[in-house]
């Protein structure tokens, strides 16, 4: 809060005033905004109606195996359907099982299933241990810390940096204590701060000597190539490492289309090492007779193969880009020394953290005039950010128009909360 | 097993010479046919077809509700979508939550929810009761078995007869015992034995009065519209008579298009009281962000309502009456004295009860000469089918020559187990 910390109290009064006054001017606009979600724009959308017209009432027979994807069947999903996935996890094809529309619902299986029956190789159900314990990197995705909730556990935050974890407690906690079952990890363009692990974090995970014999690593590739800028993030590959440590077992990978098709009419996917691909089919086969074939056959059609989904994102980057620059541009220019924020390659946020004690309410002010944001403390578990200081920015699903009001807006009640709070008000 | 009890040993030595020498030439065809599984024919799913071209990249938007289906929202699902099931249910169509691809994995979930969070109203969770009980109608649907079995919940088979699942013993142990926490039903042309609940037994289902605060009856509605004879079945309310008793929140309804459109890219719907609704979304926005909406619209318009629905049903009767009548004849004419079995309307199975002992040999025969079928014992809990009797056919899905060829040898195989039992080979 340096800006306003140097200013007289008179002064500052002046400033607050001026504030005050521009907010009351932007609210009578009656805006009506929605910076809350990672939603792709319709822009976006449009990228992927191909995809609606790649399966017909004349081409349902998988071209490659000869499967009618009309019917029952091929629970690990369709072979190209998992090829699609296998260069984004460092695995096989057939250490990929495609997944319903949901890499999320995928995850909250997978944490349902190491809690009745246990993860592949345990003595027993993490469900038997009486109350377990997740690591949880903060600020963090608040659909994760939902699931752990829903499933009782308790949640403990790991600060991050720029480089990831801090890997030092990581390692404390998961190599001394038995009751650490898991951790979730978003490793590339991270929700919300955007930033991607570093090479050494992710040996340093990989390399992990859990002290439960059940300890999991929930992998959340959400953004895995997802850059708008040109030159991206690299994140190392944690399988490769894993097969160096002799880990593998410990890694729970997961992907989806969400944000390369449709959200929500996506495929999602998860990976790892074969043994624990086999025992969760085994386990999946009781959930399901099948998932949705024909929209695998959809996504291979249209996308081709990893390379096809890598062009096409190029064409979600441009469209994206120019949010972030916005954004970013505008908070440089309103919110210098007053607050801080990542600049992040790629992804769908931009984690800004206002003076302490000032998320709440600037979340607050920006609802009262019109501009809908991820509620504060949403990225923490519990929904508590200690400091009361982090808010995550969605900028890709209102127009460029939209975004630049909204924006403008949030930064303008950044500083009114900043302002109230060194005031007293 | 009469037919045969009659014969001297003499006799009943050369029918079963005979018998042999017949399987052994039918085994020389060396023939290979599935009768295991509930899967629609080649010719089925042809008449679905059209859903394929009910979305393309130029109509992505919904008709009533001006939705972009293509993005994020809407949990319960498309308005036009919940009031396909709407009548299948008897509840107003925001008592209809549209899932997946997969009522089972509906189910599923609604188990884990139960046993995590407890039901809605309940002072606590089924899991932590320790051992708790589900009731399993018998014969009954092997992937239901597997859902409670994969919970630890100990299974109490329930005898079932033409009229549905013996009350008397129902009533007893719901309204004796509080660790009995569910039911499993499938009302309508049930799986295996094809019979529909009397009005008798619905009524007194509805009018329960548990011991357990937190019981509820899984009402897997999944036949609900799929007679094959003109004449079909008709199953009373059970959200009728659950309104007339005040039991509402004791029933989760399920059922979907999965023999409708296509297995494995149809919709699932769950359907119940306003509170377990409410209830259940609350929990299911833990597990998902939603469900595929690009499918519900292609439903809606394809099927465009229930109406269209029911029409569309006589095109699938029309292909399956026949091989239901082939079956039948043939076990008529083959198997009269020395077996049992249901005579369905509707569904996707007969249920043939062959001599006591003799259900495994049958099945191990027929795989023996190239015909699989559904696993003795299957239709019970834990595999296991006191009486070694019970078997599933499932006539949909071969051709009716190659429908013919199984049924034939089919009964053939029952013929020769049950010989070989009364020799004491």
């Amino acid at each position: 809060m340096s800006a306003y910390a140097e200013m007289s109290r008179e002064e500052l009064e002046k400033v607050y005033e001026g504030l005050r006054g521009e907010f009351e001017a932007v609210k009578a606009q009656g805006l009506n905004l929605d910076m809350s979600r990672g939603k792709p724009s319709m822009e976006q959308l449009d990228l992927s109606s191909g995809l609606l017209d790649a399966v017909s009432s004349r081409d349902y027979i998988d071209e490659e195996e000869q499967v009618d994807v009309r019917n029952y069947g091929v629970l690990a999903g369709l072979h190209r359907a998992r090829e699609l996935f296998s260069p984004i996890f460092d695995l096989p094809a057939d250490q990929v099982v495609i997944g319903g529309n949901s890499s999320l619902n995928l995850m909250y299986d997978m944490v349902e299933k190491a809690i009745v029956h246990g993860v592949y190789g345990a003595s027993r159900p993490w469900g038997s241990y009486g109350k377990i314990k997740f690591l949880c990197p903060v600020p963090g995705y608040d659909r994760h810390f939902a699931i752990t909730q829903h499933f009782g556990m308790e949640m403990i935050p790991i600060p991050m940096d720029q480089n990831g974890p801090d890997m030092d407690l990581v390692e404390q906690l998961v190599e001394g204590d038995h009751f650490v079952k898991g951790i979730w990890c978003v490793p590339k363009y991270s929700n919300p701060t955007g930033i991607t692990y570093s090479d050494e974090v992710v040996r340093r995970i990989a390399a992990l000597k859990p002290k439960a014999d059940d300890f999991r690593i929930f992998w959340d590739n959400a953004y895995c190539i997802h850059e708008f800028e040109e030159e991206g993030d690299t994140l190392s590959s944690i399988m490769a490492y894993a097969r160096e440590y002799g880990t593998e077992d410990l890694v729970y990978l997961f992907a989806s289309t969400s944000k390369v098709t449709f959200p929500g009419s996506g495929i999602a996917a998860f990976g790892g090492s074969k043994s624990n691909v086999d025992y969760m089919l085994s386990l999946l086969g009781t959930q399901t007779i099948g998932y949705d074939k024909i929209n695998q056959l959809r996504h291979i059609r249209f996308l081709r193969d990893y390379d096809g989904m890598r062009e096409h994102m190029k064409k979600h980057a441009a469209l994206i880009a120019p949010r972030f620059h916005l954004v970013l541009d505008t908070l440089r220019r309103e919110l210098t020394g007053l607050a801080e924020w990542t600049e992040p390659k790629g992804g769908y946020f931009v984690a800004v953290d206002v003076p302490e004690g000032c998320a709440k309410r600037t979340v607050a002010l920006c609802k009262e005039a019109g501009v809908v944001l991820t509620g504060a403390g949403a990225t923490y578990p519990y929904g508590s950010d200690p400091a009361d200081r982090n808010i995550r920015i969605a900028p890709t699903y209102p127009t460029l128009e939209e975004l630049g009001q909204a924006i403008r807006l949030f930064c303008l009640c950044a500083k009114l909360a900043a302002a109230e709070k060194m005031l007293g008000k």
